[in-house]
C-alpha cells in the first residue's frame, strides 16, 4: 500500500527502456534476494507478532509478496502453473476483494502456519517459477506486471522494516536489529530557504522510468509565491515545542489532533523514552540519547501541523513540495504535506483487482513525499506519493517537516 | 461549522457596503427572529433530544446562538454589560476551547435545564442588549462581528433544520414538520452537460460582501479541462445503482467506504423506507412515495463516489465546481466534491476564538459547495465552502451529485 | 426490572387474602395516581432524556407501564378492547421479546412523539378501560396479573425517581425537585452487632401477599454463625476510606473492580462534587455540603466490596441479610450483598412474555435487599431481591453497606 | 487462575503427608518437565501468537510459570539469589498489583524477546537454583509455596493446550498438534440419574492433600431434593437444539446471552465447521467430523442455560454437583454450574502478592466443576472449582452439561 524506492541498498529504478537491453530476471533476482536479506538478522520469533491493526508481521510480508507473484502473473500467464496452497489465498492476500474475501487485517499476528520455514519454501516455489516465466518469450503487458510486482515488493520492503521497527520498539528489552546502523538520518540540510516565485508549473511522472498510476497523469498547477525551508526540522526545534506547552495547549492543533494527543496520551514522538532525565530514543541498534542536532521524526500529521502552526508556518501542499524537490538537494526523508491523498486529473483506474492498488485509499489519508532513508538519491523521485492516516506514526525511517513560512 | 446563506426565506446577504446605508440592526432583527420562526411548530419535546453526536437539540441552537453574541460581542464591547448566566457559558459554548472547555459534545442531549422558556428569555435578554449596542456608535470591527455572528446563527438555522429532521426521521410515528412543505427540491436540472476549457481561473470570494475567511484568499488555480452534468442526480438514477447491486459489490467503493457500509449496514439512502414494496423517503412533510425524477439526496460521500465510478463518471473537485456554477443556473442543493477541506494559499488564522471557526476542522472532511434548499439563487454564492466528514448524511434539504465525465 | 414497594408515600402492599375484600380498582387508581403525581414537579423538558443506556426517561416510564397494562391485560382480557396505537407497542415495549422486537434501550431519550401530553391521554385510555374490567367480573388469574401491573409500576416509580436524579445530577445548574426534601437517609441506625448462630433457616416469601417471582420457592438454607453490623456505613466511614487512599490501592479491589475505577476515573461516589475544598452531594433539593453522619450511598458494588475489605470485613450474603433483616429494625435503604442473582430452588419461569419478568436477568447481576427510602417500614419486606450490575450507582435512594465481620 | 491436576498423564497430586515420606524435588521435576514435554511438538512460531485477551502464548505460559517460582520462592528463600533479568518481571508476570504493574494482558503476543531459547535457558536457571533450595533444609512454608507453585504449574499446563488449541483453531490450515490423539472425551456417562434427597451435605475441601483457597472452608450447605443426570450431554442431543432453532429464539436464553449470540453471531459451538455439508469440529488431531454419541464441548455458559432450558431441566449449582460428584463415577471434563464465583464462609485472604491468586476474581464469573479430559479420576477432586466469565467458549478439553431435571 506504500512507498516507493525505498530500502535497498543497490536496488534500481526498473526502467521501460532499459528492460529492452538487459535481463528482468536479473533485477526480480536483485529485489527478491533483498527481500530475504532484511530478514537475515531476524530470530524466528520475530517473524510472528502483529503490534497493531496497519502493520504486519515479517513473515506475512514475505508471504505476501510472493503470493503476489503466483497470484496475478503466474496463475494466468505460466501456462501450467498449479497454486502452491489454495489456502495461502486467504491468508496472504492484503486487500484484494475481487480476488476473494482476505483474511481480517487484524489478524496477521495469529498465523502459526505456515511456519517461516515454509514460507521461504513458498518463495522458492515462486522464484523458480517466475525464473521460468522470464526466460520465455513474454508480452510487453506481463512484463509491466513483473515491473508493478517488484516495485511492490521494494514498498514492502520499507514497511517490514518499519512494521518490525514498531514491534521491537514496544519490547522493554530494546532488541538490537543491526548494531551498527540506527537509520536515523542524521543532517538536516542547509539552513536558508527557498523562494518558489507564482506561475504554472508541471506535477507527475513524465519519464520512461516505472511509476505508479498514482503519479499520473502529469498535468499543469498554478502556484502562488511561497517560501519553504531548506533545511529539515531537527530533534532540537521539536524539543523547543514540547518545552513550550506544545502537546498542552490547544490553539495550535486541529481539533480532531487535540482529541487524538488527548485520548492517546501523546505527549512526545513516537520511540522517546525519557531515561534517568534525558529523552532517548529506540532505534534499530537500540535505546540511544537524542542528537538535537538530527532531523526529527516519527510525528503524526497532526503533530507536524500543530508544529509548524506554533512556528509561525504550514506544512506545504504536495505541489509545493514537488516543485521545491527539483530546486535543492534532498535526502532521505519522508514528509507530511498539508495534501489530502486524492487523484491526479483524469486518473485511470486500472480494470480489475490491480485498480485496488491505489485508487480506494484516496479518502482521509495524507500525502507524503521523499523517500526512505537508504534510498540513494539517483533512486528517488520528486513525484512519488505516500500516503498515511493522520494519526500514524510509525513511519520509516524520517520524517522531518519541511516547512514553508507563512507569506503575509 | 456549517453553512452559508441556509434556509431563511427572505434573509439576504449582509454586505459591508450596504452598511454604510442601512440599519445593521434591522438585519440582526431579522436573523434572529427568522431563527425562532423556524421553532414555531415544535412542541417542548422536540427542543430536547439529541440523537447523534454530530446533531444538537434545537433548545441548544437557539441557546448556541444568543451565546455566541452574548460572549463574542456583549462582554467586550458592550460597557457594564454583566453575563447572564455564568454556567450558560459551559453548556452552549460550541468547541471555542480558548473560552473554556465546553460541555462534551455528546451531552446536549441531556440538558433538562435551562428550560425552553428560559432560553427564550436569555435570548430575549441578550437580543435587548444587543439593540443597546447596535443602536451605539460602534466601530467598523464591531459591525464585523455582528455580521459573522448574524452568518453565524444562519448556519446554525440550517443545522436546527437538518437536525431536527434527523431526529424526527428516527421516530416510526413520523412527525410532520409542516404538512404543505416537504423542503426536497423538486427540478433536477437541465439534461446536457457543459464542458469548461483547460486555464487558469480565479478561485475564492472577491465581492463587497461577507464571506467566511475560508473563502480567502482568491486566488489562481489551473484547471484541465473537463466536461460537467448539468443536471442532479435523480432518484431513480440512483435507484438503478442500488438495484444493480450497488450496495453489495466492492468495485466502485473507497475502502473505508466499503467497511463502513458493512459496519452500519446501509444499503440504501438515509430516510428511505420500503413501505409495502414501494420506496419512501422520510421528509417534514412526513413519509411520502419517493419521486424518480426528483433529485436525490441524503448519502454520504462514500455512496456519492461509488455512484459516481458506478456510473464512469468521478465527483467533480471544488474548483470545477466553483468554475462551472458560474456557467449555469443551479438551485438548492448540497453537492459532495471531491476535494478535501484544507485552507486557500495564505489563509490567515484570526487571533483569539474566533480562529477556531473554521481552521480547526481541515483534515478529515470533504468539502461540500452549493446552497441549502430554501436559499434563493440570490442569496447563495459560488465560493461558499460547506464541509463534512465522509460518512455524513443528514445534510439538509438536498444532496446531488453533479458528476462530471472522466475523459479518456 | 426493579424496585419493590418502592416510593409511594402511602401505597400499601396488595394482599391476596385482602382482595376478596377490598375493591381492587381502588388500589389501581391509587398506584397510578402516585406515578403522576411524582411527575408533577417536572417541566415537559424533564421528561425527555436519558442520560445513560440503563436508565429511562420519565415520559417512556408513564408510557411503558400504562403499555404493560394494554398490552399484558386489555388486549387479552377485555373484549373488544382495540390497541390504542400499533406503533406504541415498539417504542415502550421494554424488553419482552416474545411480543415484538422492542426499540434500541439507547434510543429512549431521541422519542420525540407522542408528546407528554398525549402519553397522559394515553394513560387516560387505559385507565379508563381498565376501570371498565375491574368492575367486571374478572378471573382470579386476572387480578393477579393486575396485581403484578401494580407492582410493576410501583418498581417504575422508584426508576423514575432515579433516573430523574441522574440526569439532573448531570446538570451543573443543579435543577431542584422538591426544595424541602432531598431523599436522603438521615439516621445510621444503632451501632453494635448482632450475632446470628450457625443453623437451618428459611428463606424466600412466605406469606400471602404478593411477591414476585423471583422470591419464591421458600426454602431451608444453612448458615455458619456470623456478626452483622446493626448500623449502616455512613459519609464519615467512607471518606476514611477515600482519605486513606483507597481508590489509590489495588490491594482492597475486585480486579474488575480496580479496571473500572481507572478507566471511569472514579474517586469518589456518584453525586459527589467538591466545591471550595468541601466535599458536596447533589440531592433532589439541590446541591447540599455533605452530612458525615448520615449513611452513605450511590456506591458501587465494586465499591462497597472494597470498602468492607478494607474494614476488614465483608459484605453479607442476601440469605445473611435476610436472616438478619428480621432480628433488627432496618430502616429505607439498598444494600449491596455478595450474592449473585440466581433463582431459588425449583423456581419456575411463567409462560409467556411474562415468564421474561425477572429470570432472563440471572446472571452478572448481584442482589441488593432492603427498600428504598420512602417505603414505609411496614411497607418493605425481607425478601424482596433487587439486582443490578455491579458497576450501577444511581439507586435510589440510599445505598448502605451493613457488613458483616469476617470471623478469623 | 485456572484448573486443578490437569493435564499431565502421570502428575499426582501433592499430599502434604506424603511430602515427609517423598522428596518434593522429585515431583518438582516431574511437573516442570511436563509442562516442556507439552511443548516438544510445537515450531517456534508457535509459541508467540496471543489470539485473544483471555489466552496467553506458550512462550508466555513457559516463561510465566518460572517467573513465579523466582518472584515468590527464588527471590526470598534461597539466600544470595539474583534475579536472573530484571525486565522479565514485568514482561511475565500475570497480575500480581503488589508486585509491580504487569505488561498489559493483551501485549503477550508481541513479545519478540527473549526468545523461545532464551525462555527455555531462564527456566534452566531457574530449576537449578530450585534444586539447590529443595535440597536444603526448608521450612514447612516455603513447602507449601513450592506446593503451590507446581499447581499453579499444572494449572497453566491445561491453559497452554486451551489457548494454543484456540491460536491453531482459527487457522484454515487446521494445524496437527498430536496426529494419534484429539484430546476429547468419547465417553457421556451412564444413562439414567440419580436423585439425591433433601437435607444438610458438606461442601468444601477436607483432607491432607494440596487444595486451593477457594476450596475452603469446609462447611455445611442444606440442599433440596434433586435430581442429576448421569450422563453428559452429547453432540447428537446439542445438534437437536441447533436443528430446533434454538440459537434463533429468544425464550430459551438469558437476555445477556441473546445479545451475545446476536453481536458475535454466533450459531453453533465454537471449533464446529459445517464442510459439505456434515459438522466437523477442530481437534488437536486436526479437522474431523462429528461424533454424535460423545460428549459435547466448547460452549459458553449461555449456550449451556439455554440448552438446559430448551430441555425443560437446568444446569445444577455447585453445590449440587459437588455432592452428586461423589456417588457416582465421572470422567473427564469440565462442567458449567449455575453458580456464580464467591467465597466459600470464613475464606481468609492470603497477605501478600498470592492473596491475588483467587480472591480478586470473584465477581462476574460462573464456576465450573470437574477436571481436564488428561486428568485420571483418582487425580480429579470434587471440591476443585474452576471459573470464567459466562462467555468463554475454548475451556478445555470437555465441556459437558450434565442437566439436573427440574423438579415441578
Amino acid at each position: 500500500m506504500l512507498i516507493g524506492l525505498l530500502y535497498p541498498p543497490s536496488i534500481f529504478r526498473l526502467s521501460r527502456i532499459e528492460l529492452k537491453e538487459k535481463m528482468l530476471i536479473e533485477k526480480y533476482i536483485e529485489v527478491r534476494t533483498q527481500t530475504e536479506r532484511l530478514c537475515a538478522p531476524l530470530h524466528k520469533e520475530d517473524y510472528i507478532p502483529q503490534a497493531v491493526n496497519y502493520a504486519s508481521p515479517p513473515k506475512w510480508h514475505l508471504a505476501h509478496t510472493a503470493w503476489f507473484f503466483e497470484d496475478m502473473i503466474l496463475k494466468d500467464y505460466l501456462p501450467g502453473y498449479a497454486v502452491y496452497d489454495a489456502r495461502f489465498s486467504k491468508l496472504f492476500n492484503s486487500y484484494y476483494q475481487s480476488i476473494g474475501v482476505p483474511a481480517a487485517r487484524s489478524d496477521r499476528g495469529i498465523i502459526t502456519r505456515p511456519t517461516v520455514e515454509e514460507v521461504y519454501t513458498y518463495r522458492k516455489h515462486v522464484d523458480d517459477h517466475m525464473k521460468v516465466l522470464l526466460n520465455s518469450d513474454i508480452s510487453e503487458n506481463v512484463k509491466e506486471f513483473v515491473i508493478l510486482g517488484l516495485n511492490h515488493e521494494q514498498q514492502h520492503q520499507e514497511l517490514l522494516i518499519t512494521d518490525l521497527k514498531y514491534v521491537f520498539g514496544l519490547n522493554t528489552t530494546w532488541p538490537v536489529y543491526d548494531k551498527n546502523c540506527n537509520y536515523l538520518a542524521s543532517e538536516s540540510g542547509d539552513s536558508g530557504s527557498t523562494t518558489i516565485p507564482e506561475g504554472i508549473y508541471e506535477i507527475g511522472y513524465s519519464g520512461d522510468n516505472f511509476c505508479f498510476d498514482n503519479e499520473l497523469n502529469r498535468h499543469k498547477v498554478y502556484l502562488q509565491s511561497y517560501e519553504i525551508s531548506n533545511s529539515l526540522v531537527t530533534n532540537g526545534e521539536y524539543m523547543a515545542f514540547i518545552n513550550d506547552g506544545g502537546y498542552l495547549t490547544f490553539s495550535p492543533w486541529l481539533g480532531e489532533g487535540w482529541e487524538w494527543i488527548q485520548s492517546e496520551k501523546i505527549r512526545h514522538p513516537l520511540y522517546w523514552h525519557m531515561v534517568d532525565g534525558t529523552w532517548h530514543t529506540y532505534t534499530l541498534a537500540g535505546l540511544i540519547p537524542i542528537d538535537l542536532d538530527s532531523p526529527m521524526s516519527h510525528i503524526s500529521y497532526y503533530e507536524a501541523e500543530a508544529f509548524a502552526r506554533w512556528k509561525g508556518a504550514r506544512l506545504p501542499t504536495e505541489f509545493e513540495w514537488e516543485v521545491a524537490a527539483d530546486k535543492f538537494s534532498w535526502g532521505a526523508r519522508w514528509e507530511w504535506t498539508s495534501s489530502a491523498y486524492a487523484s491526479y486529473p483524469n486518473f485511470r483506474i486500472r480494470e480489475g483487482a490491480l485498480g485496488e492498488y491505489n485508487a480506494k485509499f484516496m479518502v482521509n489519508q495524507m500525502v507524503l513525499r521523499g523517500a526512505s532513508i537508504a534510498s540513494g538519491t539517483n533512486h528517488s523521485r520528486s513525484t512519488y506519493r505516500n500516503f498515511f492516516h493522520p494519526e500514524i506514526r510509525p513511519i520509516f525511517p524520517v520524517y522531518c517537516s519541511t516547512v514553508s513560512i507563512y507569506i503575509k
